[in-house]
């Protein structure tokens, strides 16, 4: 039975029965709409490659820690980005942030070595850490790949420097497993450490790539214990650290660092949306983190993540599709360290009179799209599913129940939280590293990634989640 | 009820019963074997990255077009690779190739305009062209589209260069697709141009990157037409010449090609296998092409299908897996501009006593795995299908009936012909061209390919299609 066929027998049906046949007549057409706009979508992404361009502009600004003038600049570029792209609303939504600063010097070299001395070491402290007095420490090192080992030879370690030494495990195929794996030797290194009389922290950079380059990242500290400076090393020295002292266990290291938290400093959330036809009132997000390390600058996190958010409703604009529900792109200050703008837009998005939705983050990087993660009811997953034909097009391969991401997390009042899943095997070569630039991200991956969320975002919109 | 409840009720039916509980009981063995296999296979291929080390030893010879003597140094040191690690039987098969040189002039200049004279295009010539005289071809260019393009204006061409125009279309999602509906500019370009007597031919780099560097391939000639040189042109000098010839009609090229056919020179296929314990006459073949443009060193085509191909059995060497079946990587000569190793390994499969079982064929890139394209009858393709829980843990998202690669293709008596297929967004960067080289390969990226076809081979050998 052809189409052409079919269509007009239908008319004559719906002409007789009238409004019986209003809502089967309805869906069929929405289903071939939901085809032709998916296909359309995709295809102006990877066509006119506006977010990858807009991607380029936002990363010649550089890297946009919280608090620095450059995220402030930032933020006032994607505010007048925003205006330009001709949303219905545009405003900046004001979040207190911390102020860390990496200082005028960061360095380690080898002293007390009968062959090495003088051999610098490439560091960069972890966000929060504190500094040292420009002398530095000066300390034997031991290296340690856990905390049951370190609290095996506990203080013996008083006064030294400890290396934690533990690398990302290559052997998980996905690597954020095997960098949760490994990451807590830096988010907790300096308070275990610090138990025992430790007198700094360096940490082998969690990465799946082996060069020279620290991989940073936020620290804690805790207010019972002393605070002791933290810092990464770069994956190549980190070897040649741990042969360096296994030769000669008496080597000493020097460690100087001039980084230093500031008082907080105002900061905004940038949020820009497009108002709904029909339901004006009903939001659904979508979103990144405007923050990034001060390495690099932030190209896949979470540049790309804002850029393709941002992009949904250009892509919208551009194809004047017209959303039932009111569709938002929120750039979330704060993400790396503090998460102030989350909280401050979940305090607003539970208080405010809106109805939440539906939210997307995309937060894991510009690659080649693979699925959405859903943190809601399986009700909820399920209706996703069903529309793999359409995001299909942009190369979701599936749908399934997991995490969404940090930002959207602490929306309450909301029907589904929705995590985009890029291909992830290049992400942590980059992630929190100066190698976290413009020239890595692929406009086609990218643009895929602003594709699949427009589809999703356009199917939220119009069929709904009921 | 948890696994371990369960084991020792089976294991008491399995003593109750005895015989007829082996079934069961063995292939819920099996399945475990397998997913245990799948994940230390993965784990190998991700944490020792040999393939990859193997690839980059590969592209320091350089290219490897057929009839080159570096193709002939790079058969020996494959066969030398496959002998060190340790194959059951490793041996070069004999195939005659076509040899042609592009020689020590390729040039294209603007010649006889009002401002631009003397600005240089990057061209490079297609293999299988004719080359010009020391002093080359000058004549008016005549941009076109298509073939419909040149035929509404026909004889008007006579004596000028036609520059075909059209651009890879952006907007195919899949860039395979993308490819092979603008490529036949320069496979049939020449032919069709020399119909109206043609001087010389252009075209359009046929690629997702627009940078300046030509993109080549093969072009054909026929019999009854003359020759005419057909060379490629970067997609920045194609733009730029476009606009050049629109302002000022009348400006000229000078185009200069050296390159040349040669006699059939002697090649070879390289083949290594591991002889199966159970069915060695029966052969499961894993391949792709050892050949490669003469531009970059041909890393992604199909360097990393070799080298995946070849990984497969050492994969299985390393975790001393012993295949049921025979496993043969077969390194195929000259896909590229004769597929004359495919027919010659054809030839022998189709007439050898042996059984050839199953092929499986990389040549579309080292990037991330997507699926596996299987050429079979229905029931073959579900039994493929039905080992997903394996296969994803290798990032394999699906089986689907489709083409599977050139050089299996001839095969006639073989019950499966595989496609193995990675993400394709970046291939067509590379593909043809300069910019294919080692430092585009991403490790993880390769090795997840060379574990995807490791599990896939061990699933066709262990357990059958039958």
């Amino acid at each position: 039975m052809k189409v052409k066929d079919y269509l007009p027998i239908n008319l004559i049906a719906f002409i007789a029965f009238g409004f019986v046949m209003i809502n089967s007549a309805f869906s069929q057409n929405l289903n071939s709409l939901y085809l032709e706009t998916s296909e359309k979508i995709v295809r102006r992404a990877l066509v006119d490659q506006i977010g990858y361009q807009m991607l380029g502009e936002l990363c010649e600004i550089g890297p946009r820690l919280s608090g620095s003038d450059q995220s402030i600049k930032a933020i006032h570029w994607a505010k007048k980005k925003m205006e330009y792209l001709g949303f219905d609303k545009v405003w900046l939504q004001p979040a207190m942030v911390p102020k860390w600063i990496r200082g005028d010097f960061e360095s380690a070299r080898i002293v007390n070595s009968k062959t090495l001395n003088g051999r610098a070491l490439e560091i960069a402290a972890f966000g929060g850490s504190v500094g040292t007095d420009r002398d530095g420490i000066t300390a034997e090192v031991v290296s340690v790949n856990n905390f049951d080992e370190l609290n095996s030879i506990g203080n013996s370690i008083k006064g030294k420097i400890v290396f934690f030494n533990r690398a990302l495990d290559l052997g998980e195929t996905n690597t954020f497993s095997g960098y949760g794996n490994a990451v807590n030797q830096r988010t907790q290194g300096a308070i275990e450490a610090a138990k025992y009389g430790a007198a700094a922290v360096l940490v082998r950079s969690v990465t799946t790539k082996h060069d020279k380059v620290p991989h940073v990242g936020v620290m804690y500290y805790v207010d019972s214990l002393p605070k002791i400076p933290s810092a990464a090393i770069g994956y190549q020295d980190a070897d040649f650290l741990y042969e360096a002292i296994r030769k000669e266990p008496s080597l000493k290291i020097n460690v100087r660092l001039s980084c230093k938290t500031f008082p907080d400093v105002q900061s905004y959330n940038v949020i820009g949306e497009l108002i709904g036809t029909e339901k004006p009132n009903e939001v659904i997000v979508v979103g990144g983190h405007f923050d990034s390390w001060d390495k690099g600058c932030g190209a896949h996190d979470d540049g790309a993540g804002c850029i393709q958010s941002m992009e949904v409703l250009d892509l919208f604009n551009r194809l004047n599709i017209k959303p039932k529900r009111t569709v938002r792109c929120v750039f979330f200050i704060n993400e790396e360290n503090g998460v102030r703008g989350a909280i401050g837009y979940a305090n607003y998005a539970d208080t405010s009179k809106e109805i939440h939705y539906a939210a997307i983050e995309s937060d894991r990087g510009a690659f080649t799209p693979r699925g959405f993660y859903v943190d809601a009811d399986s009700a909820v997953i399920q209706k996703i599913e069903s529309w793999l034909p359409y995001l299909q097009k942009a190369r979701i391969e599936w749908v399934r129940k997991g995490g969404s991401g940090v930002d959207i997390s602490f929306i309450k009042n909301i029907k589904a939280k929705i995590g985009y899943v890029p291909d992830d095997q290049r992400y942590m070569d980059v992630h929190h590293s100066a190698n976290d630039t413009f020239d890595t991200v692929h406009p086609r991956e990218l643009e895929l990634g602003s594709a699949a969320m427009a589809i999703l975002t356009f199917l939220l919109s119009e069929e709904g989640i009921e």
